[in-house]
Order: structure tokens, then C-alpha cells, then sequence
């Protein structure tokens, strides 16, 4: 049994980002405070930030669109720079885009509405990672459910309180995370809720 | 019936890839010369080119992770580019990456395979898009088949000689498409073949 020890722990209020090192060989714990609370991930290699998670080579290398544990999350240049070593939950997301500010106007017409995009920039700023454009999301506990057609509903997550994924860091990567800002459709059962961050090392 | 003329055409060899301008209101057409064969496509904005189609916004805006008649091609600005107005096959992918430097160099050890990201980007430098990481494609007649624990095998496409996509065009649009060059997996049927782009307006 893997026996470890918290280092740094972060809350994520709801409606907000936070960004986090998490050097190699330690492990990241995201952590469902009260349950049915996406949270919104992107991750950086901290020594070539031109390198990240990208869950469009994911797809290719994993051969699936579902996460299961042991699986790697696989970067731009198509290797893991994280594993996922436990899951509390079994069901994520790795096929959905981040909600924007182009997802309020376009479908709500609000101008502004806290989102996941803005959330992770604002929390990634301090690191200087100089991408143009943020990569997708892994969306964990996010609940897609898909149909025999490809069609699909998003429905709230099966996550209860407490539940949490942890991930394995290959290199030293930058994290970010945001509480899923959407209170405007079930994919955080219709509210928004405060996630945590825990980075531990191995004793 | 919608009637039209050719006013451009181009072919795309095997292992290649070309970049065309598609006016607003026109149509393209993306024709599978010898059957089998996936065409990588990317589009952008001729007038704002950061904007471009985004895969990952159109499985949001379309719920659905495939392709019908009628769907928008959908921008990260969440609005389409283009519409999918005809379809001979009725199964593509917009899910999966290029193919890609690493993707030959990772699965297989080949340093220089020909792949479809260095195609595009080739068949796109002319028009000065400025973007720093290529958008993710759709990838024309690319026969993913899911399981119900989302894993997936890559078959053979189903298309045959001549059979085709055709869109219009919402915008002044660039448009690029690569003759998928991966000959060493099923997803060409093992070998890669020429496509041809007709550029189509009505009369």
C-alpha cells in the first residue's frame, strides 16, 4: 500500500482556479469536497512548458475515451507526464472543452459569467508559461453520458463528498485547476462547489 | 437540388498536403479519389485567423462526438465556419490527432516519416496564419469504432472511390487538408492515396 504524507494542500473556492507544482515522483490528490464538482485540469511540464497534457494524443495513445486507473496522461509529444494511480469515482471526462467566456454569450448571452477558461489563466499567470492558447481539459468527475449514436447529455457526476483521483508526477509539472463554474445546466448538479488540492510525497 | 460549378480544383497527392481559400458562401468539396483514404483537415478565419475549428468546442456545441448533415463546423469563438451540407459516408472523426513527429517516432522509431501535422503546416505557411500550435483536425472518412467502455479500434474507412463531404463555407475560410500518411496501421486501409479539394459556387 502506497503510505504518504501531505506536503501542501490548496482550496479551490467555487468559481476559481488555482495553479500548483507538483515535482516529480509526488503525487497530486484533487479532491471532491462535497461531491457532483467537476474540476476543470490542464498541466505543464515546468522544465519546457511547450510541453503539456493533451487529451486529443491521449485519446490516440490510450485507444479510449474513458480514464481508468494506471492510465497515463499523455502529452503533445505523446508521452505520460502523469499517471493516474487512483480513482475513487470511475467516470471523467477527457472529450469536453473548458467553459469560456463565448459559452455564457453564445448560449446564455451573459457577459460575465465566472468560467473554467479564465479561472486557469488567472491561476497559471504567476508561472509565465507563455502558451497562446490554453490546452484542453481533463474534466474529472465530469459525467458525459453517450448514447449507441455518439450523441451525448452531460449529467452530474457521480462523485460524492470526499471522493478524489490522485496522479503520479513523471516530471515536475505546473497544475491548474478550476471548480467548475457552470451553474446553468447539470454538470455540477446545477451549483458550484469548492474543490481541494493536496500534493503529497511517498514515506 | 442545389446546383453548382467547379471553380477550383486541386489534388492532393499521397502523402501530402494543400492549403485552398474557400469564399463565403461557396462550397468545398473533399473527394476520397481512390476509396479509403482519411483526409486531416484544419480551417480558419480568413479575416481573424485565431480563429479557426475547434474539434473539442464541436463536441460541446454539437453534444455529440459525430458527424451528420446539417452540423456546424464550430469555431473556438463557439460559432460555425462552416456546415457539413453533403455526406456520401457517414463516419469520420473529429476526436483523434494528426499524426504527428512523435506519433512515428514514439509507436514505431522512424525519424522521418512523412506525417499529416508537418503536411498542414507546410500546406499553410503561404498564408502567414501566425498561430503557434496547429488546431486539432476533423479527420474526413476515419473509421474510429467504439466499444461500450469507450476503447476504440481504427478500421478501414468505409468510403469508396469518389465518395465525398461537401461544406459551405459561413466565412472567408483557409482551409488545409493532408492525405493521411500513416501506412502503417488499417487507418488508410495500409496504404495512402490521393484526395481531391473542388472549390464549388452556386449557380
Amino acid at each position: 500500500m502506497l503510505r504518504t504524507r501531505v506536503k501542501e494542500e490548496v482550496i479551490i473556492p467555487a468559481y476559481e482556479g488555482r495553479a500548483i507544482v507538483v515535482p516529480k515522483g509526488h503525487y497530486l490528490c484533487i479532491i471532491d469536497m462535497e461531491g457532483q464538482q467537476v474540476g476543470d485540469f490542464v498541466c505543464f511540464n515546468q522544465g519546457n512548458p511547450g510541453e503539456h497534457v493533451s487529451p486529443v494524443h491521449m485519446r490516440s495513445s490510450l485507444s479510449s475515451i474513458r480514464l481508468k486507473e494506471g492510465d497515463g496522461l499523455y502529452s503533445n509529444y505523446r508521452r505520460p507526464l502523469m499517471t493516474l494511480v487512483k480513482d475513487t469515482v470511475g467516470k471523467h471526462d477527457f472529450f469536453f472543452p473548458a467553459c469560456d467566456y463565448y459559452r455564457y454569450k453564445v448560449d446564455f448571452d451573459l457577459e460575465e459569467h465566472p468560467n473554467c477558461h479564465d479561472n486557469l489563466e488567472k491561476a497559471l499567470k504567476p508561472y509565465r508559461l507563455g502558451y497562446t492558447e490554453l490546452p484542453d481539459p481533463i474534466n474529472w468527475f465530469m459525467n458525459n453520458v453517450l448514447d449507441d449514436n455518439g450523441d451525448y447529455v452531460i449529467e452530474p457526476p457521480l462523485s460524492k463528498p470526499g471522493d478524489y483521483v490522485m496522479l503520479e508526477a513523471l516530471d515536475d509539472v505546473v497544475v491548474a485547476v478550476s471548480a467548475c463554474s457552470q451553474d446553468l445546466a447539470p454538470v455540477n448538479g446545477w451549483k458550484v462547489t469548492p474543490l481541494k488540492l493536496q500534493v503529497l510525497e511517498g514515506i
